[in-house]
């Protein structure tokens, strides 16, 4: 890959997540053109999706016109359309509508998606949480079933309509299961008559012995513990059985529940496939050092649908700023090839802590070298999420409502758009 | 409809739009009973909701949940349920669900809908603007057109694909048209590369020989000046009358549009029907002096529904502040009547003016004592509608988002939930 004089280096990046947007930013205009590629028109800041299902923010808070965010360089180009293949021989990026995108070098970063381990029919029962529509979603649920346990005046059924249960015990599993038991004994505690929401039920079913295996021990503990006093039921231990428009079971024993969300388990994007290489389990492409595939230096993957393996064989988390780092890392690899530069140091993954956050005023962090928990943790966990959205205006926004959802218990977001006839004929259409 | 010492008397009121809410507003606890119904779990601020569909807005800075307004009443119920019937011997309401509920004074205020003047086939090309889903549906029109021009190298097709059109030529009308020139020509003027958005093509079509027919001609004029300035084509005086995917005809010429968005009329929703009583030509219930229907002290139509007279004989428009003054009055008529007073007087309609914006620096402000156009009118037209906002947290959101629209011309809620593919399969399915 010599540098080209007569002609620009053209740059495909396929998907806007933390990895992809940070190859561009990171990618001088100098010498190269570039295109970025996602099948939505929006870049989205995932760690705050949970508060979206929540009402507690508004899909416009936490994401940004891909397109707006590269304005200002004129080299960079941004496509919404939907990456269906990828020709490795002709050097091409095949989209949906069939026509071919040549490249001199590739980066796939399309990150990952639920997975429901061979269990497919649960997903429309239970779903996932990672794109705005599936949080609208969600959050239309949530917000109808309190609406239909007012409703209703069949007492087992208004049990079932109050009752959340959410599997998986990882950060997002955790954060919703706050973020529901909260709504329903703080926000929505004096608006309903004929039920009480604080009465409801918020179950968090995790099938490994701890939540949030990747922190220490205690944490884990405190986290149980805080989620308990929150009113949240924490079982661990525990795989989920079946899950259906009843509610879910494990153990041998029923959870009857209108809400169920999906937090278990994610398997990477399709790349694999497009790239016909080798995968791991969860689907991700097996990655070298320089976050390559093998025998092509013009084609990376980073991200959640990249397997990267550390020093100590370990692989690279599937978290936010270790896209950002990867992304980075292509982005520089490639301007130093472009000027010849061969012998380039491999991907070195830099672990700057955990952080998940259990309800409205308590977190656990876990720098490595300092462990926190509590409100200082809590309050470190804001700085963080507030300081890397983008821009002042969405960072003020942020801001703005979560001092209301703090200080008077309001969330901002708390709307069903469709009317309940829509509803009733919805689950009519799907009980046939 | 003597006063029960030992019972409260039960009054149900039906929408809550501006008309609805002020009834409960002005209900005193005392006496009665309330129960709201709603099929929307939200009071929606229409007046802003081209802002919406403008990219400009988010949903929830316009919308409030309704139960959430009235949580401090504990004698007002509120029920998102449709309404389907009304049983006038029983005294009863009857909701989708088939049950019935008993009222002793009804309240029907459940606003309009589009009309499509016996052209119901139009709908699917030319959407109209009334609730969220209509503004998001919108919305995700005129941005995906954008990208897909961006996306088409078939100069005919991105032709269409930047022609918007908009028919009617009233308030909605013309707040539409300047928000779609002003998103072309500025928010997204750096944001393409292969087209360019500040070409697009926006006509405002109105059937009738001058725009925003209830000004006085003279402002009728400034207005179609001013938009004529942002770049749109104003047609008057010609009818469209054909209407399809493939855009719009009038007197025998084509536009090939995209986008067709509908503002050109509305029809009463259906409570003529429930009550089986006598309604105008728009399908509004024609109500008596103290917005009664004949021969049933017991129910009241307000609002967009109703067709109310005023001394001069004309009708009370079907405007925001009017709906309001209605459901005050109503709301106190109960009360009196509830306390033995007979002799009430009738509802006066008192017309505080009308105001419209064109773009985001010009507005025409009619107070009948004093006409006021331009950027004065347009400081009016903002200080008048965030002050109608309810509560200071919706307030400061939405002054915030007028600022960054205004000072560095970004629309905050730029968002496209749905994927390229999403868009290409409903467009395939919608060929078939």
């Amino acid at each position: 890959m010599a540098t080209k004089t007569h002609e620009r280096h053209k740059v495909i990046v396929v998907g806007a997540g933390f990895g992809g947007l940070d190859v561009v930013n990171n990618l001088s205009g100098k010498f190269v053109d570039v295109t970025i590629i996602d099948r939505r028109n929006h870049h989205l800041f995932q760690p705050l999706l949970y508060q979206v299902a929540g009402a507690s923010l508004a899909p416009s808070e936490i994401a940004w016109p891909i397109r707006h965010l590269f304005r200002k360089r004129q080299e960079v180009n941004t496509l919404m359309a939907e990456v269906v293949g990828v020709d490795k021989k002709a050097k091409q990026v095949i989209i949906d509508s069939g026509e071919r995108l040549s490249y001199d070098t590739l980066v796939l970063a399309t990150g990952a998606t639920h997975a429901y381990f061979g269990r497919d029919e649960w997903e429309p029962f239970a779903p996932g949480l990672k794109t705005l529509e599936d949080a609208t979603k969600i959050r239309e649920r949530i917000l109808t079933s309190f609406e239909e346990a007012e409703r209703t005046c069949d007492l087992v059924q208004q049990e079932a309509l109050k009752t959340f249960v959410i599997i998986g015990g990882g950060p997002t599993g955790v954060e919703l299961a706050g973020t529901i038991a909260e709504l329903a004994r703080d926000t929505l505690a004096r608006d309903f008559r004929n039920m009480e929401p604080s009465k409801s039920r918020v179950v968090l079913i995790e099938a490994a012995p701890r939540l949030l295996s990747v922190f220490p021990e205690k944490l884990s503990e405190y986290t149980r513990k805080a989620l308990e006093k929150l009113g949240v039921e924490v079982i661990t231990g525990m795989p989920v059985t079946e899950c259906s428009g009843e509610g879910v079971v494990y153990d041998g024993k029923q959870i009857k529940a209108n809400t169920i969300v999906w937090a278990a388990g994610v398997k990477a994007s399709p790349a694999a496939q497009w790239l016909g290489v080798e995968a791991d389990r969860a689907g991700r492409v097996i990655v070298d050092q320089h976050l390559n595939i093998t025998d092509h230096l013009d084609i990376f993957v980073i991200g959640d649908t990249a397997a990267a393996t550390m020093e100590d064989g370990k692989l690279v988390p599937g978290i936010a700023p270790a896209a950002k780092q990867e992304g980075k890392y292509v982005a520089k690899l490639i301007m130093k090839r472009l000027k010849g530069k061969e012998d380039n140091p491999p991907f070195k993954y830099s672990h700057q802590g955990n952080l998940a956050t259990i309800g409205h005023s308590l977190a656990v962090v876990d720098f490595g070298w300092i462990r926190l928990k509590g409100l200082f943790a809590w309050w470190i966990w804001k700085l963080v999420h507030i300081y890397f959205l983008i821009g002042t205006r969405n960072r003020l926004s942020v801001a703005l409502s979560w001092v209301w959802n703090h200080s008077i218990g309001y969330r901002g977001s708390r709307i069903v758009m469709k009317t309940s006839s829509d509803r009733a004929r919805k689950q009519h259409e799907d009980d046939k």
